[in-house]
């Protein structure tokens, strides 16, 4: 028998459970409650099964319901909201303090939580580093396909005007951190409008899209005002035949919201540490099937139009949060020139304190110092990687736990927080985007048949009438042309092979913004930047958005290896005609595969809230804890502000 | 609204439910309920919690639980056993028919499945055509890195001799397909030591590598013999404290073993369906705290020590399954020359038939014919990529249903098959693959002592008192160097920051074959070859070797990114001085990351069993579906085999 020296009071106790503090504001939790509101048609107990629910598993820490509670509503220990202090300090900085007690703060990430954390410590006399492993751009999952972006100078689209998002997109009226952020720094914004809008009144829902699922095609208008159609493809029977998706999932929900509904302060806190103590420990499948009573074939409707199959395993917790705020009543917001200038506005302060290319490996505390030792990207085939060694008196790491998992701490981290990095899940996310010469998706069947016809008299009726059999029109229009790209004949034979089977073209969609769903590889589908690109007549397609295992089918194939089957999804659902405006200029974000990020978000299992959550934001010694994984709401630009916020004034006043 | 011209028929009746056709054989099912005989410590029904079984989510289909109980018992629907039938078809063919009844037979997929299929059809005169996406190998999830191999002629390792598993790398003995096809193809092997044996006699077990969990080194064999050590650093209490982590697992899953243990015929399958009832739609965690009533820190030591952690959100079924025969005593063995010469075997009689580098993309039915649409592997960046349509009569589609998401068929497959082939859950593994000169791991102190001396006079206590501060002797032994390898000062320099941090390393490992268990992020490492390759001191060793989430980490870093850090977790466990041995020639397989497999095997989230794996193996007209994934053994080549009889069957007899 042997043992490493490391002592072994060094490995933490095995007591795991120690109190987070809780991070954020109330107007998140309001809002949440405003926006879970039931929908019209409301929820009636006699439709919901009664469930006793089941025990939390043997050994959980009965505090841990309580504490996740308050971190969920962003409320502090006394159950007070933390938001409006933390928005004082994104407004106005950090408390004043004697200038003596200075520190010297290695940032481990320039993601928005490591960004906006350092700003704040260097604006109140702190001496700051921070340490980014990437080597063209700051931003974590902030990332924009831009020119003059982090693609060194390579333009991603045929059109310079053109930009899209590889990571978020949609930005939360209801964050008020990152509201405040965007206001502080007069960053242009307009509406992201998750419902397509009509093309001349954006104040107007069009809701004119297609949902387009076991071979039916049918605008969600049409699908709103008759459910069955779609509904029977699915075998779904009984009372849920003739409501929608949204509305059956708002009821199988209720006996959760209504736990939290028009709550605040304690009641609030206790409100969500119930839903915990029901369901934190079950996955949204078990709590449709068990709670709500859902039957197979229902699960399959809901899941396929409302975005939770590929979900279904992981935590209740997640996509009932979700839910909430991915929804209709939510007002989204976008910033022009793309996601990536909040990026910008964050980095500019603090150019002079941020190294790229440096990858922290090991991160060792010795003699009340931290030690952040980093190799850049360079890839030791021989040719030596550069190391360098960062000193400081804290550590502010904002790395993803799943990033954690290959990084060594000396001493170990304690065992809860081994645990967490362990075990987090992260979730995948892939997104694939197209470049389109003309934004098609706003035509009209007229302008369609000048469009068409204007390649070759009649073309417009040979789509129609299902009659162009092969991809020879791929990018064949005049504006694709413009902007410099010719379509070879080989793509144009070899794309013939994915391109959907003949049938005849649907109508023109004829909206702006907003998206599709169907059932094929693609899932979700977005028209970028509902107001246009001024002087581009082109547009971007997020022509699939996909998460989980939906997303890791894209993430096997190369990325050149995505866009023509991403384009012949497209077509399955809006016709083949959108071809000939394709410009074969593309870009793939797959976030698992992204060895910065190692995942889109920490999207829990089932029992991870309460199980793991509680050890996340904890500081241990001067090693403190940030990113949107140490708040509950991952992958969301609010949850990252927050723990800049929580982890700058621990720096700053411990 | 508007609709794709596709009738509405052509979308499969929203019926799924279709009886399976039950394959295999009950010799399987005995080896199981013998393997999961309980273990010395006796359950004790007063230890587990009675809990009442939850309802099965609504809308199953009741005849499902009998369908998947027959095919994991490898029953036909008259609860026959059907091994004995498949073997006498694997030994002696098919049977013979009416020579005018031949058949054109498109097999999609060059896996075990498409091969053995494709020659049992082959000799019964049928006219086949195998398509395979991959242009440089046949053998699918059976893939050896070895010279002459697959790369081309790149030789994967420093020494000519070595090679090693990317994929299947232990055949259980278990599984009689399989040894009888290796019989027949006299293939020769040897025994594969899932434990580690002891150097000068491999018929006794050593039991000593390590167990290396927070912070704590232990020898396996201590571990069972006084398991408090470690059980202590996961904080487990009670009556659990005292026993090993294998033995708390038994017990756990004693109350559904009990279910079939000893039972054959019709009682077996009851025993299977009941199992199902009660836990088919439950997910491993859930069984844990809710049926054995595990706390969550013995579900964190189980985890760890047992390789549950993963997988623990995923089917209760499959890891049910998987602890019977990934178990100390089932007997295993390995290929000499390596997994690949089983597809080399497979591949002689069929070579003429195998059409390398063609993806199908496309599979049509029409006019009473399949017709496969293909392109080749030329990735299309302008250059005109290979299309090429294959027409039959019948097909027999291999690709794993992860892949098929990527085919389109026209028309459709039925409601069912879509759903499985959205929905089934493919699971990561990921393999990372170091050479060492000398199989160091077979050394006693006293070898270990020569060998480091030959270095330079004293290193050996050097490093047995954690003086060697970096990685300045990295490839440094003689052997290194006769295999022709320098390590470039550079690499030694970049590595350091990599390795563990001071302290004394482990004793000797001294054992052949087996592996150890880490909580870093290698997880479970092998050494390959127990018995070694002839010819050659060096060996090669699985340094790490995970599933799910743990693989996916490792996914996100690019394959020689991986190298490094996997050295650094082997000398976590084993010690540092195991470096001077290293030959810098790694190899790493991602199956989640490689196109054509898509993931490691179908393993099936909860419910997917009953709800999806019914209409997994039927065939849809002239379509049949085979591959591991349409048995009950994914990930295993006996599965695969299985479903190449019940098709090839199918074909010539239908």
């Amino acid at each position: 028998m042997n043992t490493h020296d490391t002592p072994a009071q060094d490995l933490g106790s095995p007591s795991r459970r120690s109190v987070v503090t809780a991070t954020g504001a109330s107007v998140l939790a309001a809002g949440l409650a405003a926006a879970t509101a039931a929908p019209a048609t409301a929820w009636s107990p006699a439709t919901a099964p009664v469930t006793a629910p089941a025990a939390a598993p043997p050994g959980t820490d009965p505090r841990a319901y309580a504490t996740v509670a308050r971190a969920i509503a962003v409320y502090d220990g006394h159950d007070e909201p933390l938001v409006p202090r933390y928005l004082r300090i994104v407004e106005n900085g950090l408390p004043a303090r004697p200038a003596k007690a200075t520190k010297r703060v290695l940032v481990v990430g320039a993601g928005p939580a490591g960004l906006l954390a350092a700003d704040l410590l260097k604006r109140a006399g702190h001496d700051v580093v921070v340490i980014e492993a990437n080597g063209n751009r700051v931003g974590g999952r902030i990332k924009t396909f831009r020119k003059g972006g982090h693609e060194n100078g390579a333009q991603p689209f045929a059109d310079p005007l053109q930009y899209a998002e590889a990571g978020a997109m949609r930005l939360p009226e209801s964050h008020p951190l990152l509201m405040a952020l965007i206001e502080k720094c007069a960053l242009p914004r307009q509406e992201f409008h998750l419902v397509d809008v009509e093309v001349g009144n954006p104040s107007e829902k069009a809701d004119r899209t297609w949902i387009h699922v076991n071979g039916v095609h049918e605008r969600r208008a049409d699908y709103e005002k008759d459910p069955t159609r779609i509904n029977d493809t699915f075998g779904v029977t009984g009372d849920h035949r003739t409501r929608t998706a949204a509305a059956i999932l708002a009821d199988a929900l209720e006996p959760a919201r209504r736990l939290v509904r028009d709550k605040e302060g304690t009641a609030l806190v206790e409100g969500w540490a119930e839903i915990l103590r029901r369901y934190g420990h079950w996955s949204m499948y078990r709590y449709l099937t068990e709670v709500a009573g859902l039957d197979v074939r229902t699960v399959d409707l809901v899941g396929t139009i409302q975005n939770l199959t590929s979900r279904l395993h992981l935590s209740f917790m997640h996509s009932f949060l979700s839910a909430a705020l991915i929804d209709p009543r939510t007002r989204f917001w976008e910033l022009k020139g793309g996601t990536a200038i909040l990026a910008d506005a964050l980095y500019e302060p603090v150019k002079g304190q941020v190294r790229l290319d440096r990858r922290a490996v090991r991160i060792e505390r010795r003699g009340g110092k931290v030690r952040v030792h980093t190799v850049s990207e360079s890839v030791p085939t021989g040719e030596a990687g550069v190391t360098e060694v960062f000193e400081g008196d804290e550590a502010i790491v904002t790395v993803p736990f799943s990033g954690l998992r290959h990084v060594t701490f000396d001493p170990p981290l304690s065992y809860g927080k081994r645990r967490a990095v362990t075990e987090l899940h992260y979730d995948a996310a892939t997104k694939v985007l197209l470049e389109f010469s003309r934004r098609w998706w706003e035509f009209t069947e007229a302008e369609w048949k000048e469009a068409l016809d204007s390649v070759e008299d009649g073309l417009y009726e040979r789509y129609r009438a299902g009659r162009v059999g092969h991809a020879e029109y791929l990018g064949a229009h005049r504006s694709v042309k413009d902007l410099g790209v010719t379509v070879p004949d080989g793509l144009k034979e070899y794309f013939s092979v994915f391109r959907p089977g003949a049938g005849r073209d649907p109508e023109a969609a004829h909206v702006r913004g907003g998206g599709a769903v169907g059932d094929n590889a693609n899932r979700f589908m977005y028209f970028e930047h509902a107001t246009p690109v001024e002087g581009s007549a082109g547009g971007i397609m997020l022509a699939s958005y996909s998460w989980a295992d939906d997303a890791l089918k894209w993430d096997a194939f190369a990325d050149e290896e995505r866009y023509l089957r991403a384009l012949a999804g497209v077509q399955a659902v809006f016709g083949r005609r959108c071809e000939v405006f394709f410009t074969n200029r593309c870009r793939t974000q797959s976030w698992m595969r992204d060895p910065y990020a190692y995942g889109e978000a920490s999207v829990l299992f089932p029992g991870q809230h309460t199980e793991l959550f509680p050890d996340v934001p904890t500081s241990e010694g001067p090693l403190h804890f940030a990113g949107c994984h140490t708040s509950i709401k991952p992958a969301w630009i609010e949850g990252a502000l927050e723990s800049a916020v929580r982890t700058a004034l621990k720096v700053h006043t411990g």
